[in-house]
């Protein structure tokens, strides 16, 4: 059987370690090259295989290479596009087996969160549908930690350090101002449906920080936060509010949409975190300040987990071991044997099953009163922040990989998105 | 000549390394135990002071002093008072002397920005107007950058290297998201009157990032400032600006105040950060995200730049020397020698040369343009966000000193703050 190329590509909201799976692709396949080809890299995702805009990876140094284990973001380029099904446009998938075939293309491998699982899953099922020998494997990513079956994502441990982090050293900041001046701190994190970076700022509490966590699995209640504000405040002289961007109210409408208008009648996007903070000062009259962590937190591969990176790492690694053996239509997985010491092992998980399934917080996550998270909670969370990962510095900067990127020559014909 | 005690406080807005310079105090006062008495500091800066509300440092071990080191915020609290005038308020001048007296203290350490000298340098005044022998010296603190005559001052290049460290990071996330998702990215930092901080953000243009800074000390123009990023998205496909929140329109206006009104007609505080990426959806259409870094930015001990706490510490043991050669009203200062390589000697000023006076950007720091920083800024910046100096890690989570705090017992009758 000739050797098979490999195509490789990146989707969705991009984080710290998604290169490191890259490289663990990329180095297992070249450990292969007995039995794996080249790796093309899709520019821009799957954007870049329906457009045939692909980019030799052989063309990357070994140090280059090795250099995306410490570089944060995606090295190709990501996309948010998600294929139709196959009824729906025929036409790109028959794109994708051209390009495939054109490139000699017979392994498939998609980093990306749940959109991307589904994408993949689409696409593994053309081997069936369209009689092309592919083999697609998902390699899975997202700072939102909510694909099912894998105990964690790649991703979401670093951006759980960056959040307690720097949760910790902003209370430290505010526990120094609060006789004169600000009382209470408001940090939002992302976590649009599912709470788990915003559960990562509970993990200071047992730092003595006073904290009250908001979460998207909870109904907000602008009372009950109020209560639990003052109480904190009247015991420790300030607090520290954790805000998940997903917070929302029992009808679902989120706090960040205020309704807010400017001087011109313009809709005003805001953050929750000014929400919050507001709504504070004018029920209890305490000086504030608020910070939005946004893209700072998923790209912050300064404070990455040691233990996430590896284990992007390892399930890159893995993907091409799947592919290597044969498997198609699955997604390698942490599966976690014990949580102290930290224990787990590489395992992995069909597509069909994590296609479309989102892992929310478990209620027993969350304290009771809904603003904290529990000690089970904590023992699932600690290993996932452990270690650091420094990358080297140059003149006071990190020093992260820009590729050369080369593209492998078109064969096709141009294809038009729509 | 009998023993003195000292009093040290912190003051204002706190940074990742004001501790570093209460460490130098601390540990130098204790080289010189022969000669100089207890540290006692001030609860809460000079508030501690008139309420007789000091903490005996001798009680903390060696070890945790040397924490403070690597320990970000205010460790013994801050506070925003500023005392007024000996004729405005003999009062509190008086109850300072008592205080003072009351516990044998004879050297007065005060850390703090502009304000701060300013409350410095009228304590120093007290020997010679009320006949009371003390000995006051400014430890100079402000991530603002703003004082007169420092080369620099501590607390401002740890946060200019997480400014460009973040900005670096984002403006990968963005590179990596442009093609089908944003492409503008926009981090608002601190620096109400001076761009220092803003200007840190433009050093990640040599990486090749396509950045717009906006400063305080440039008038903002809506249109100008579009043009700039509509060329930039146009040859980069993206782009990263880096807003001061001191920015504003020609009438003094700040970006932040937009006169925005939520649905029940109260006016809303927001960010400049949302208002120049709303400028950009409405002018160009191009999708953004935001972040506001706020107090993250001045504690974010676990990314200090080296040079930053080195020299913390150095004007915290420069100030204890200075008061044992006998002088008053000084504040140790930083003299650059040279830039590259950087060469640096500790001197001193007079406080009534650094009180009430702020250092702003030189025009020819900025690009003629308003939107960047020269080479000669470059030169400035580069050394000061050099070297990383890493706090220990547990359990995922930087050791950062929480101290005893230990109260001194008290000997005078309550004193009420006006």
């Amino acid at each position: 059987m000739a050797k098979k190329n490999a195509f490789y590509a990146q989707s969705g909201g991009v984080t710290a370690v998604i290169n490191a799976s890259a490289c663990g692709v990329i180095e297992t396949a070249r450990a292969n090259a007995a039995t794996m080809g080249k790796v093309y890299a899709g520019r821009n995702g799957i954007i870049g295989a329906l457009t045939e805009d692909l980019i030799d990876t052989s063309k990357e140094s070994a140090a280059a290479v090795a250099l995306l284990r410490y570089t944060p973001a995606g090295a190709f380029g990501s996309c948010r596009f998600k294929l139709k099904s196959l009824d729906a446009n025929r036409r790109e998938y028959e794109r994708l087996i051209a390009v495939f075939k054109a490139h000699n293309i017979g392994y498939f491998f998609y980093n990306g969160g749940g959109d991307s699982a589904d994408t993949c899953f689409k696409v593994s099922q053309l081997s069936n549908s369209m009689g092309y020998p592919l083999q697609a494997i998902h390699v899975p990513k997202t700072v939102d930690n909510d694909l099912p079956i894998t105990d964690c994502c790649p991703g979401f441990g670093s951006v759980a350090k960056y959040v307690a982090v720097s949760a910790l050293e902003a209370s430290f900041d505010v526990r120094s101002m609060a006789r004169t001046s600000t009382k209470v701190f408001v940090l939002e994190v992302m976590g649009r449906h599912a709470g788990w970076i915003a559960a990562a700022g509970g993990l200071i509490e047992s730092h003595g920080i006073p904290v009250v966590v908001l979460f998207p699995e909870i109904e907000f209640d602008e009372g009950k936060f109020i209560q639990r504000v003052d109480t904190l405040v009247k015991s420790h002289g300030y607090c520290t509010v954790v805000v998940s961007e997903g917070c929302h109210y029992p009808d679902g409408k989120f706090l960040a949409e205020q309704g807010t208008r400017d001087a011109f009648g313009h809709a005003q996007l805001g953050g929750a975190a000014p929400v919050v903070a507001n709504m504070v000062k004018q029920a209890l009259g305490h000086k504030f300040h608020w910070a939005v962590a946004d893209y700072l937190q998923r790209s912050a591969r300064h404070i990455a987990a040691k233990t996430d990176v590896k284990q992007a790492y390892e399930l890159g690694k893995k993907a091409v071991q799947l592919a290597l053996k044969g498997h198609n239509a699955v997604m390698p997985t942490i599966d976690r044997i014990s949580d102290s010491p930290y224990r787990y092992k590489i395992g992995s998980a069909p597509l069909s099953q994590v296609a479309n399934v989102e892992k929310f917080m478990p209620r027993n996550f969350i304290t009771p009163d809904g603003f904290g998270i529990t000690p089970l909670c904590r023992r699932y969370l600690a290993p996932l922040i452990q270690g650091e990962d420094y990358p080297k510095y140059k003149d006071g900067l990190p020093v992260y990989a820009t590729l050369k990127n080369l593209p492998v020559a078109k064969k096709l014909p141009a294809f038009e998105l729509q």
